[in-house]
C-alpha cells in the first residue's frame, strides 16, 4: 500500500507512515513527543490533537471530555491515518522540551563534590602506564602475555581478560609506544578486564559515565576518572514515556506487544544516549574517552537498558530475570561512547527493590554508622531502607504516579509552569499560587499537591477523609464531570485557559499514594520492633523528594512526625552512588555487599501493611497521636 | 569511472569492476580462483590466462616463459583491464576444485574412532539438563542465581559467565519447559560459560566442530557431542592461497598491504565457513547447533583466523601479538554456527611452533610415554617434537613449499592428475609414472618428487650433490630455458601437452628442503645431547607425510636412518587433537601444559643448525656414517 503523509502542526514535522497506523505512532515517528500514560490503549486521555485536514478513521473515542469532544479534540492513540492529513498538537498534550528542572536546581543544591566519607579515589576504571621491556631472540614471549605480566606487577588482580576487539591493536599499540603503553583496566570483582589500549604515556583524559535511569527521568554525569571531578551533568525525561507513564504500562508493553521490548530497550538507550552527546558536548569532550560506564536503576529499568525481558518482575511471584547483571560492552548496547568501553550496573535487591536503592544507601553511609537511618526514595514507586551498621531492611510500596503528576486531573511534573507552592486565605478561601518559571500556570507538580493537600485541610476545605466541604461559601467549590472539585486557578489567568482544578477524586488518589509510603515505614517499624522515635536521621531522595516542604509533608501524614531537623534532601542518591562506586572500588565493592545485606520485607504479603495502609488514608491518619504535632486544624 | 565487465571462460563467471583492475583481481571477485604464488608481483608466472577479447593494458610481461608467450599468454596479475573484456583460463592456472584427496585418503587410513589413550569422553561443551525448583513469593532468587546455583550443583566450576544474548532468552526459556532447562555449557580452565538454553529436557544433538588451520589445506570435523563421533570430514584448499603460497608471502600482504589483514582473515573464515556447511549438509545437520569450535593452525593462520596481524611474528625477534589467545563466540567471527557458539584455539609455543603442534603432541600420547618419540610435521614448515614423559623439545624449519609442489616447475599439490610414484629403467632411462586418479599426467606432487629424487639418484642420472649427469645418452637430459632438465614425461601423454621436466634448480630446492628437515632432527638431538638410536618411534604427521615412502625419504636423506618399523604415519595430527580436546576437558587441559612443557630450540639463531643444513645438502649427507643402509648407489 502506498504511504500516507501525516504532518504535524505547528511543529512542521512530517512522518510518511501506512495508511491505519495512529496518529500516536505517527508522532512518534515524527518526533513529536504526546503525552500518553496508557501505552496508547485510549484510556488516559493525555494524547490529545485535532485534525485540522485529511481522512482518519476513530478506532474509539476513548477518554475524552465533553468539553475537549466540542473542540474538535480526539485521541491520536484511537485516530488512524487513511491519507495524507494535517494534525494540530495543542501545548498540553506535548511531553515538555527535554529539559529537567529538577536537575538544574539539585546542581545547585549539592555542594559537595568529594567523595563520601571513608572512600579514597581509586577508579574501577583508569589508565595504568607502563613500560614493557622490549622482547629479544631469547626474551620472546608474545605481547598479550608480556602486557600481562606487566600489568600484574601493578595491579592487584586475578584474571586478566580482553575482548577481541582491543587484543586486536595491541601489536601496533605496543609499538608505535616503543613499549611504553598507556592500558585502561576496568576492574571490578577482582577480575581485571583491558578496555583501551594507547601507545606511549598518554595524558589524554579517561572518562566515565554515573547514569540514574529512572522511570521517569534519566541522568548522566560525566565523570573525570582520574580527578574525580564531575565535568557535566545532564537530565531529561525517559523516553519510555511514551509507552506508558508508569512501570507497570511499560512493563505489560514489553511483554505483551510484539517488539515491545526492543521498543523500550531503545527508548532508554536513545535516552542517554542524547544526554552523553549533551554532556559530551558540554565538556567538549570526546566520547571515545568514555571507557566505562556505572549505571543505576530500579529492576525493571536495568533489564530494559540490558535489553532483558521484566515480564516476570511483574507476574506473582515476582521473579527478576537477573539479579545482578554481568558487565556488558558499550557497542552491545549501541552506546554513543567507546565502543569497548566496561558498561557495569548494581545488583538489584528485590524486583521492586533495584540498583539504585542499592546506590543510594551506598551514598548515605548509613550501614557505616551506628546511628538509625530511615532512606526513602520517592518516585513513582516509594522505596525505603532502614537501619544502621548492624541489619537493613528494605521494602517497597506503589505510591502510584500521583506524586508525579500522574492520575491527578491537572498532575503535571516539575517542569516550567507547574504549581509548586499554594496559599489559600483562611476566611475568604482565596488562592495564590507560585509556578516554576513564575510563568502562567499550566497544572500542579508533586510538591505543589502536598502543599495544596496541606493548605486544603488547614483552611478546613476538606475533612480528614479528604472530603470537600461543599456547604462553605465560594464560588470555587463547585460540582464538575468528576464529582466536587475545587478551582485553584481560574481560566483566565492559567496558560491553558482552563480552570485548574483539584478534584475529590484527585484528593482520594493523593491520599493513596501518601498513605502507601507512611504505611510501609511503619510496616517496616513494626517488623523490627521500634517505634519512630529511635530514627535518629532520615534522608530522603529522588527528583520529587528535593522541593517538598516537610512541614506540608507531616502535616498531611506523608512523613512521620519527627522534628525537621532529622529530615535532610540528599537529591539523586542514585547517580551519586553511582558516581561514588565509578571512583571508588571500595565504594562498589561495598555497594554489592549493601545488596546482599539487605533483608527485603514484602509489603504485598503480609496484611500488617494493608492494616497500616487503611488507617494512613487520613489526613494526617486515624491514630492522632502518631502527629502530636498536627493538631490545631479547623 | 564506469565500471567494466570481465568475463571468464570457460566458467562463465563475471566481475564488474573499475578500470585499472588487474585480471587476478577480477578472477578472485568473479570467483575463479587462479594460481598465484607470489602474491600478485609477477614473479611466480603461475596466473597465465589469454585475452580473448577486449582491451587491456600489461604492467610488466614478469615471468613467461618463450612458450607461454608465443601462446598468447599474459600474467592475469599483470594484466590490467581498460574496458569489457572476456578471459580464457587454461586449466593449468586454476587451483584445484575444492577437493583434498588427502583427506579422502586419511578417512581410510584412520580406523579408530575411539579417544587416545587414557581419556574418557567428558566434552569441553556438553547439554546439562537441569530441573529447577519453581520460585514462591518467600523462594523468590532471580531466573539467573536460580540456573547458577543448580548449574553449581552439576558442573564442577569456578565464575559462570553468560553472554548477553544468551541471558536475553534466559526466563521464557525457564517457563517454556516450566523450570526444566537443558543448558548447554563450555568449560574450559575452571570457568564455565553458558552458551545456549533450551526449554525442557531436550534430546537436540549438539554438535562441536574441530577445525585445523593448515598453510595450504583447512579440514574441519563435524563431532557429536555426547557419542564423541565424527559425523563428517571435509577438507579444501585454504582461500588465503591466492594472496601467496606460503606463510611469509601471506604475512607481508597481511602487514603490508592496506586491508590485507582483513582479506586474510576473510579468506580463511570463508575457507572454514565453505566447510562447515559441507559437512553440515553431509550430515544433514544445523548450524545452530554446533555450540563450540576447537580450532588448531600454528601461529600466523591463528592470527589470522582471530584477525590479528602476524606482522611481528615475521620480523625479528619473532613476536606472537598472543600465544594464548582468549576463546570468543562464533558471532565476533562470522563462522556459519549458532552466533553465541564458543571458539578457543590452542596456544601456541613460539611464533613457529603453532597450536597445530600442540595440539599433534597431544594426540601422540608421547608425554605419557618413558620411549623417546620424534613427531615431525612436514608441510610448508618443518615442525619437529621430540622427547618422553620426562621432556619435550621442539623446534621449526622452514622447509619451504617445495614438498607442497611450490618452486617447482611441475610441482603441484596432491590431487589428481598428480604423479605420485615414479620408476626409472636402470639401463635405458624409460620412466614410468603413475598419477594420483589415473589421469594423463598435470605435475608432480609432494610424495612423488621424492620418488623421484630417490629414482634418479638410484639409477645415477644425478650425482650425490644433485647434478644432472649431463653425458648419458637419453634424449630425456637436455638443456631447456632453466638450465639443464630431465624429461619426466612427454607432451603427447600428458593432460596439459607440455612435456613435464624436473630441472636442476627444481633438485635444488628439493635439497634445500629435505635438508632443512634433517638438520632440524640433528640439531635437536645435539641439543640432548642424544644419538639417533634413542629415538624408538618417529610419527609423522601432515597431509604431505601420510604418503611418503620411507625408504625413499630415508635414501634421499629427509629421515634419519632408522628401522622403517619404527615409523608411523598419524595424518592430520592437529585436527585430530582438536577432536580429542573438543571430547575430554582432561586433554584440552593436557594440551595446555604440554605447550608450557615444551621447550623451544630456535633453529635460526645458534650456528649448530647451519652446519648441520649444509651437510645434509647432498645425497643423502655428506656424512654417509650417518645412513649405512643406504649404500648401493651408482
Ligand atoms: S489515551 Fe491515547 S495514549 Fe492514553
Ligand atoms: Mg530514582
Ligand atoms: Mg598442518
Amino acid at each position: 500500500m502506498d504511504k500516507v503523509t501525516v504532518l504535524f502542526f505547528p511543529d512542521n514535522l512530517v512522518a510518511n507512515v501506512e495508511p491505519g497506523t495512529s496518529v500516536l505512532r505517527a508522532a512518534t515517528l515524527a518526533g513529536v513527543e504526546l503525552k500518553s500514560n496508557c501505552g496508547g490503549d485510549g484510556t488516559c486521555g493525555r494524547c490529545l490533537v485535532k485534525v485540522k485536514d485529511g481522512n482518519v478513521r476513530l478506532k474509539s473515542t476513548g477518554a475524552v471530555s465533553q468539553k475537549a469532544k466540542q473542540a474538535g479534540m480526539v485521541l491520536a492513540c484511537q485516530t488512524m491515518v487513511e491519507g495524507n492529513v494535517v494534525i494540530d498538537v495543542p501545548k498540553d498534550s506535548r511531553l515538555d522540551e527535554h529539559q529537567v528542572l529538577l536537575d538544574e536546581k539539585e546542581v545547585l543544591v549539592e555542594q559537595d563534590e568529594g567523595l563520601a566519607e571513608g572512600y579514597a579515589i581509586k577508579p574501577v576504571c583508569r589508565k595504568v602506564k607502563l613500560s614493557l621491556t622490549e622482547p629479544t631472540l631469547t626474551e620472546n614471549v608474545s605481547d598479550w602475555n608480556r602486557l600481562q605480566a606487566a600489568l600484574r606487577s601493578e595491579l592487584d588482580c586475578g584474571e586478566i581478560h580482553i575482548a577481541l576487539p582491543v587484543l586486536r591493536e595491541l601489536a601496533e599499540t605496543l609499538r608505535a609506544g616503543d613499549w611504553d603503553v598507556t592500558v585502561t583496566v576496568a576492574q571490578l570483582n577482582g577480575c581485571a578486564e583491558v578496555v583501551h589500549l594507547e601507545p606511549g604515556h598518554s595524558d589524554r583524559k579517561s572518562f566515565g559515565l554515573a547514569v540514574d535511569i529512572g522511570t521517569t527521568t534519566v541522568v548522566v554525569y560525566l565523570i573525570d576518572l582520574d580527578s574525580g571531578l564531575t565535568l557535566g551533568k545532564k537530565g531529561t525525561y525517559n523516553k519510555q514515556a511514551r509507552y506508558g507513564d508508569d512501570v507497570i504500562t511499560r512493563m505489560i508493553h514489553a511483554s505483551d506487544k510484539k517488539g515491545g521490548l526492543q521498543d523500550l530497550h531503545k527508548a532508554v538507550i536513545d535516552t542517554i544516549n542524547q544526554l552523553i552527546d549533551e554532556v559530551l558536548e558540554q565538556s567538549q569532550a570526546s566520547g571515545d574517552d568514555v571507557h566505562m560506564a556505572m549505571v543505576a536503576g530500579n529492576s525493571t529499568m536495568t533489564h530494559l537498558f540490558l535489553g532483558l525481558t521484566p515480564k516476570y518482575i511483574r507476574l506473582e511471584p515476582y521473579i527478576p530475570l537477573a539479579a545482578e547483571t554481568p558487565p556488558v560492552r558499550a557497542e552491545e548496547l549501541g552506546l554513543n561512547i567507546n565502543p569497548t568501553a566496561f558498561v557495569a550496573t548494581f545488583a538489584s535487591v528485590a524486583s521492586y527493590v533495584g540498583g539504585d536503592i542499592v546506590s543510594g544507601t551506598l551514598v548515605t553511609n548509613m550501614a557505616q554508622s551506628d546511628e538509625i537511618t530511615l532512606f526513602i526514595d520517592i518516585g513513582t514507586n516509594g522505596e525505603m531502607v532502614l537501619g544502621n551498621r548492624d541489619w537493613l531492611m528494605t521494602a517497597a510500596c506503589s505510591a502510584g504516579p500521583a506524586f508525579e503528576g500522574g492520575g491527578i486531573t491537572f498532575g503535571m511534573r516539575a517542569m516550567k509552569g507547574a504549581i509548586e507552592y499554594v496559599e489559600i486565605d483562611a476566611d475568604t478561601y482565596e488562592v495564590k499560587v507560585s509556578t516554576i518559571g513564575k510563568m502562567k500556570p499550566m497544572g500542579i507538580c508533586g510538591s505543589g499537591l502536598i502543599d495544596c493537600l496541606a493548605k486544603l485541610r488547614e483552611v478546613g476545605l476538606i475533612d480528614r477523609a479528604g472530603k470537600i466541604q461543599t456547604d462553605l461559601d465560594t464560588p470555587r467549590i463547585r460540582q464538575g464531570d468528576d464529582g466536587w472539585e475545587f478551582v485553584l486557578v481560574f481560566g483566565e489567568e492559567t496558560e491553558c485557559n482552563k480552570d485548574i482544578i483539584i478534584t475529590e477524586n484527585d484528593i482520594k488518589n493523593l491520599l493513596r499514594a501518601k498513605g502507601a509510603v507512611y504505611a510501609g515505614i511503619r510496616s517496616m517499624l513494626k517488623a523490627v520492633q521500634l517505634d519512630e522515635e529511635v530514627i535518629e536521621k532520615v534522608l530522603i531522595a529522588g527528583g520529587f523528594g528535593n522541593f517538598i516542604n516537610i512541614r506540608d509533608a507531616i502535616s498531611i501524614g506523608l512523613l512521620p512526625d519527627l522534628p525537621p531537623e532529622k529530615y535532610r534532601f540528599i537529591g539523586n542518591s542514585s547517580v551519586k552512588g553511582a558516581r561514588l562506586s565509578l571512583l571508588s572500588q571500595d565504594a562498589y565493592h561495598e555497594a554489592q555487599e549493601l545488596g546482599k545485606k539487605m533483608t527485603y520485607l514484602e509489603l504485598s504479603v503480609g496484611n500488617d501493611f494493608m492494616d497500616e495502609f487503611m488507617s494512613a488514608l487520613f489526613i494526617p491518619h486515624t491514630d492522632m497521636t502518631l502527629f502530636p504535632s498536627v493538631t490545631n486544624l479547623k
